[in-house]
């Protein structure tokens, strides 16, 4: 016999998810109702104007995918490419690569655009693109790159995007709440989020929102989409204001109770006062963990302030860190993913995880067990670095 | 501002979502972890043999897909069919319907077998489409149709797709838990359920399962699967038992800890336990809703014990009924689908709402929403009717 699964209680500062505020997980065991209730269908219609705020998006297709980020992205290709579309997609990462997987996967070509692991993605080479593929149908670009903690600047790329009648596809699973983002200002035509990032809820959902020319594009297609489940002239039937509210799937009903309430808590905060939060402790973090004696991989103008990541010494044994924090601390921080696995350590301060205690937690930790384990390093002396920036 | 959401308590007796177990609600809430955690590792592992259990199988490829049953039913699909494959698929239900739109969406062709709404799948008619396309490479059918509450003969499909050397696709959505199911036993080579059904647990998740030909058949295909998402060569990397546990896409960590209760909690009941449990709240129901002058659709050989299509006279507003119920007793009961739209109410008795207080609740409650809407039923009457079954 199988006992019941009791999970120890961690701090979670790896890429993500990230803690879950007590909020959260509390509305998430509140008593499952039914999808087609009258009182969920009010409470899904609240859902798609909070999401409107996160995004800054009067778009009415924006609505949770009812599966992780993963599948947010395959939403948002599928339904806009058709086969023989050329997408020109900007690799600076892990999911630069993705998108160019799922390009191919419905029938279209992509057209990469390659720059370094923990560079942003560089303007002039996907002008150069743009102008030399006057036929793609879409420009496609990760805004916070997850596998590095590198920022690209969203808005200048969406400008070049438009300006060559390209739709503008964005990747902004890390971003959202967690630093700038304008969906309508900034011309952004598809974008796909994650709810286990910066809205510190719980995995599972996918925030999406498409223009109202690509929702036109979708309307129009020459072929179905190829998934069905993924297919949001179907979902709409659903989710979308003046529809019938027709079955299409079972929504995740607890899952959307709990993005329901991470993103009161965020309209509590205000957009602008999370984006600071973030800021503030991330400069707190950088100052610690330099005293520590530890580096940074992306340039200060393009770091992330919500995942960081961290290069150490060769001579550090990376998963022997992470296997001390785990083990003594309960300290989850992540590995490196991709061209950087092994070289870096991923350290999130995401969402609710982004406050003054678990960067001290984190510096005080770090220290110790590098201490521990040789490295020589004045764990007082970063924590009060850190703590300096706060005043 | 908008404010937290606050959901009624309802009692749970449509086609699903079920009344979830307490005890799921508070796995369910559980501090998150990260999805490579060593101890949400375990977890897996344990899930996994829980779904061999419920399945009554050794199947190593048997995983929750990280999306509800609708992606289940996709994974299954994209999986295993290929551009030019031929997929005979019996249809007697909405979801019958669903399966030939995904195995056209991934250039597959579909021969359908139709019976109608309401009727189990007819074995000569199926057994002819298989001797008439000696070509096709499965045979796909719902056991349990959700639309209409019957289920079909899945040992003898089984047999036929077999012997006719198909692989044997099965919905098993309100089948698992409910009634008898034999995956290795009866042969079935790709199977999807869901969660929301007669585990008793949230929406959100879907548990597949496929044989070892299948599997073999998935590593060996001549293009990709052309959902990256569900792509299970993919996911097994993650979900492998000798696999790296290499991040494919974050899993959804809460709902995993709520599936795994409730597998707990069925192995602790019994699996046949459950199926006798289904069986006898669901003789009582049929006692105390005939008795009330309602009828059935299915015929008694084929009725689904979880999920019971109730036909009602003309005279009665359907409409005006369920609403009446949910006002005034805070009960869900389902309205028909398809072609049994406005003709029926489908009343679920699944998982933890299969218990004999429900079944007494549902049957005074609509007896007196009956009386009160001008058709006269003797409520105390169909009440003991239903109490009768039990002793």
């Amino acid at each position: 016999m199988t006992d019941s699964f009791h999970p120890p209680v961690r701090t979670l500062m790896g890429p993500g998810p990230s803690d879950v505020n007590p909020r959260i997980l509390e509305a998430l065991s509140r008593p499952t109702i039914g999808h087609l209730d009258p009182a969920f269908i009010r409470m899904m219609d609240e859902l798609k104007g909070l999401l409107q705020y996160a995004f800054r998006t009067n778009n009415d297709l924006t609505i949770p995918v009812s599966a992780p980020g993963s599948a947010g992205m395959e939403c948002v290709f599928t339904n806009l490419v058709e086969p023989g579309d050329k997408v020109i997609i900007c690799q600076n990462g892990v999911f630069g690569g993705r998108m160019q997987e799922n390009v191919e996967r419905c029938g279209g070509t992509a057209i990469m655009v390659i720059d370094d692991f923990g560079k942003p993605v560089d303007l002039d080479k996907t002008e150069a693109a743009l102008k030399q593929h006057p036929d793609a149908i879409a420009l496609a670009f990760v805004h916070s790159e997850t596998s590095t903690g590198v920022r690209s600047d969203a808005e200048a790329l969406c400008r070049l995007a438009n300006v060559h009648d390209c739709l503008a596809i964005v990747d902004a699973v890390t971003t959202l709440a967690g630093i700038q983002l304008e969906v309508d200002e900034w011309g952004i035509d598809a974008i796909y989020s994650g709810t286990q990032k910066c809205l510190s809820c719980v995995p599972g959902l996918s925030p999406v929102s498409f223009s109202a020319r690509a929702a036109d594009r979708i309307k129009h297609r020459r072929h179905k989409v190829q998934s069905w489940f993924l297919d949001t002239n179907l979902v709409m039937g659903y989710w979308g204001a003046d529809a019938k509210r027709s079955y299409h799937h079972t929504a995740p009903v607890n899952s959307l109770y709990a993005l329901h309430e991470s993103l009161v808590i965020l309209q509590e905060e205000g957009l602008e006062k999370s984006w600071q939060r973030h800021r503030q402790n991330h400069l707190a973090l950088v100052a610690g963990l330099e005293s520590l004696g530890l580096g940074f991989v992306v340039e200060e103008s393009s770091r992330l302030p919500q995942l960081n990541a961290v290069s150490f010494p060769e001579s550090i044994d990376d998963g022997a860190v992470r296997a001390a924090l785990l083990e003594q601390y309960s300290l989850e921080i992540g590995a490196g993913l991709g061209a950087l696995a092994g070289k870096v350590w991923r350290i999130g301060l995401m969402g609710y995880a982004s406050n003054r205690k678990n960067v001290n937690f984190c510096i005080s930790g770090l220290g110790n067990v590098l201490n521990a384990q040789g490295h020589s390093c004045d764990v007082s002396q970063a924590v009060a670095k850190a703590e300096a920036t706060y005043s």
